[in-house]
């Protein structure tokens, strides 16, 4: 058994402990000496990119088109919408000078006084000020709406503690930014984003998600309504993983953005944003992996499926070398991605248990005797259940399995979610069971006091009043007032 | 005809103010209220995504993985390398606080002094230094090489003088950054990934290059040898449009990033890095556009074919809509990009217009009369020729016309390029022709005193020592003394 897997603590042990070894061992990212940055490898970005694509078609479906605006946005932008400059323009960091020089002994460069920022430049926690701005001078018309725009792109936030995906100073992310003539299709947008993010999220992650809009308290500063996808970890504590923002006039109102609408009237222009960012990184690996590694969904895997040659000589290798060459080009005649690991620098067991916590999808092996009966091993990586097949049609049998492991992975995560949903009407129950994890369903007065109360008393925070499940009446578990709706509450990431 | 197109300024009268207009008319990019970013409007992302994609797979199909480092470099990082510094650390964005705080009179937000960085940090200008003391750690042993990665990321530069694409603060780019394990392998790659780039230029931009190796004045601050292409805009300047670097041991020795070799020593990893930018588009809008608007090679086009039907009245035009609707579907069918444009509260003049504006290849008008005649009419936008056609099997003529167009526009750039490549011996002469443009082969002494002296008298720089020249004995045309080579000079960008 590989090192680097022995190592792995278990779940059990200390959940936090496993999900921080496991992104360093499985190669996914890694601390920079750049104070809560990350440095994503390429193991871990080539998943991103995978979620990149996947999602970029999706928008794109829905009509966005991609763009780009400047990373840098002047200080007073970030004051125009009275709310939002409350939410991000806090932790940030503030570029204030644009020169070095060589320090008087020439070791090294210092900041040149002579050369400071009149105004200075926030690097954006998100752009809604900057994109609000430009689109200031794209927008005359209802003719010129809606605006449709995405951008990929980093994102800063001077976060005090952090862990790799879930929280980091700097992230990668796509924010979308839409423009619209009514209420109506901005709130439909707003709707529709969500509905991409948790389609995403179920079909390719398969992590099943609770949609559902936030409270007051918990809304991105300056939106009128926040809807979320939550999803569950394996510790049953909540992780959003994407948010979409109906944003009112408000943004339109800040850098005044108005248009004449069809009535031939000047009016301000509602908006939309919506994002999603590395932290789906964190979601995926803390809702399927394991103690002995990840579990990847096949459909975000970078390499699907790897096959292990078992040999005694070097004649045997070639042997088998030619049989394997086989299979990978029927595999990728369907579009399977596939390595086939013959290096001999390396013990079997060590690539077995490599591969494992690196959580390919399916292994093939194949040995003499395999080579003789024409057969090959099959293991599956989410129950590791191992069987021998024959090589003929292999390609098909391994096409149907990913499709399986896809489905099981995602009927798992979401049993388990199931069975840590509780109905909740009793306070005190409440904060000796919320202790333990999962996500509560209780009813609530809608006042931002008994929130507040709920988060001083267990950590725990409504994560959204869900769209999928009964609203019964029935009075706050701890006011004893009448309740304004069921909310779902959790500890969260 | 548009009002934005009559309004193009023609190149012959200013060449630079027709380039500015035309970015902004053809909605590619604009000028962003913070100083010297761009904001790289929907039509012009769409190009670069094309690019980009294009690149990234040409990467990929070399070994190459993408990964993602900080955006913050610790300022101390850039004075390690000796010459980087010299090159790097001078003009860049200063991060020197981490929150603001509202004011005291509550109207706007200021800069927290408590909040002050103990070492100042500097948005990236390239990363050669944060990603190879990232590689200290994932370095060992000659197994542990080569390290193949690329990162797509935005850099600055506080450019002083910013023009769109062509030199802005922030730019896009891709950056890769490889280490090996020896000179050979090192400087193998470096000249790869220059082939890479050049075959994409000539293959897909439809712009010739000149491939060559900068003199050591123009060379990449910390390199041993820097490759490039060159590409010669319209006007006769030189366009760098991509740059690969063989850095030796410069990093591997600033970093320390010592490995054992094969021989059981430790020794220095060697070095590469090599990066194209948005400056790319700057270098396809100058090849090939004309008075008339963009110019665009189909294999970058987003949209290849525009369809615009001419009708009487609404009848007519839905008999035109079912017509075109199959014609689409057999344009798509074989991959290609179309738009059909049928929306009436736009003139067919105007979307002729507009559309030539944008540089769309290929434009089918489809009226009354063809209709009728189960003909189409298709203009070319290279030539702007027209010709009226059946209907049966457009699909296959449109396919085979795009092919035409994008070689004709690669012959047509790459015969004015070599009609503008001119052998020069004589220094008066040179002086004189230089301001008119065009590349110019010269004996040079190499030395940076001639170079310099070039520069001073004529703004003209050594863009390289071209590899595809036949290199003949000579004196050099400046100091008379025996020539070291033949090399390329021009007026550049």
């Amino acid at each position: 058994m590989a090192k680097e897997l022995k190592d792995l603590t278990k779940r059990s042990e200390n959940y936090s402990s496993w999900y921080n070894e496991l992104v360093v061992k499985a190669d996914l990212a890694e601390q920079s000496d750049v104070r809560g940055c990350m440095v994503i490898k390429p193991y871990g970005y080539a998943i991103w990119e995978k979620m990149q694509r996947v999602l970029d078609d999706k928008f794109k479906e829905t009509g966005v088109q991609n763009a780009y605006f400047p990373l840098l946005i002047p200080k007073s932008f970030l004051s125009k919408e009275a709310e939002h400059v409350e939410g991000f323009a806090k932790e940030c960091a503030v570029v204030t000078h644009y020169r070095l020089k060589t320090n008087e002994d020439k070791t090294g460069v210092v900041v040149d006084p002579a050369a400071k920022l009149e105004e200075e430049l926030i690097i954006r926690p998100t752009s809604e000020t900057i994109i609000w701005n430009t689109y200031k001078n794209w927008i005359q018309s209802y003719r010129d709406l809606p605006i449709l725009c995405n951008q990929w792109c980093n994102v800063m936030r001077w976060e005090m503690r952090t862990r790799l995906f879930l929280r980091t100073a700097e992230f990668l992310w796509q924010e979308g930014h839409t423009a619209h003539a009514t209420r109506e299709e901005a709130e439909e947008r707003a709707k529709l984003m969500l509905k991409v993010y948790a389609d995403f999220a179920e079909q390719y992650m398969a992590v099943p998600v609770v949609q559902g809009v936030k409270s007051e308290t918990e809304r991105f500063a300056g939106a009128l309504d926040t809807y979320t996808i939550e999803a569950m970890m394996q510790d049953g504590k909540a992780l959003q993983s994407g948010t979409s923002h109906f944003l009112g006039q408000n943004f339109g109102k800040a850098f005044n953005v108005q248009f004449i609408n069809k009535d031939n009237k000047l009016e301000y222009a509602w908006a939309t944003s919506w994002g999603v960012s590395t932290r789906l990184m964190g979601a995926l690996i803390m809702t399927h992996s394991d103690d002995n590694g990840l579990v990847l969904p096949p459909k975000l895997a970078p390499i699907q499926v790897v096959i292990v040659p078992i040999y005694k000589n070097a004649e045997q290798l070639k042997a088998i070398d030619e049989k394997v060459e086989g299979i990978v080009a029927r595999l990728r005649a369907l579009g399977i991605s596939v390595k086939y690991d013959n290096a001999d620098n390396k013990r079997p067991g060590f690539k077995f248990a490599d591969y494992e916590l690196k959580g390919v999808p399916v292994r093939l092996v194949m040995g003499g005797r395999d080579l003789e009966n024409n057969t090959v091993e099959v293991m599956r990586r989410d129950t590791l259940e191992k069987e021998t097949r024959t090589c003929d049609g292999i390609e098909d049998y391994v096409k149907t399995l990913l499709d399986e492991i896809q489905d099981n992975i995602y009927a798992k995560a979401k049993s388990y979610r199931d069975a840590h949903i509780y109905e909740c009407d009793n306070y005190e129950d409440f904060k000796e069971r919320v202790k333990e994890g999962g996500f509560f369903l209780c009813h609530w007065d809608g006042t931002a006091e008994t929130e507040a109360k709920i988060k001083e008393d267990t950590q725990a925070t409504i994560r959204c009043v869900p769209f999928e499940f009964e609203q019964t009446p029935g009075v706050d578990m701890v006011s004893g007032k009448p309740a304004k709706c069921r909310v779902l509450i959790a500890r969260s990431y």
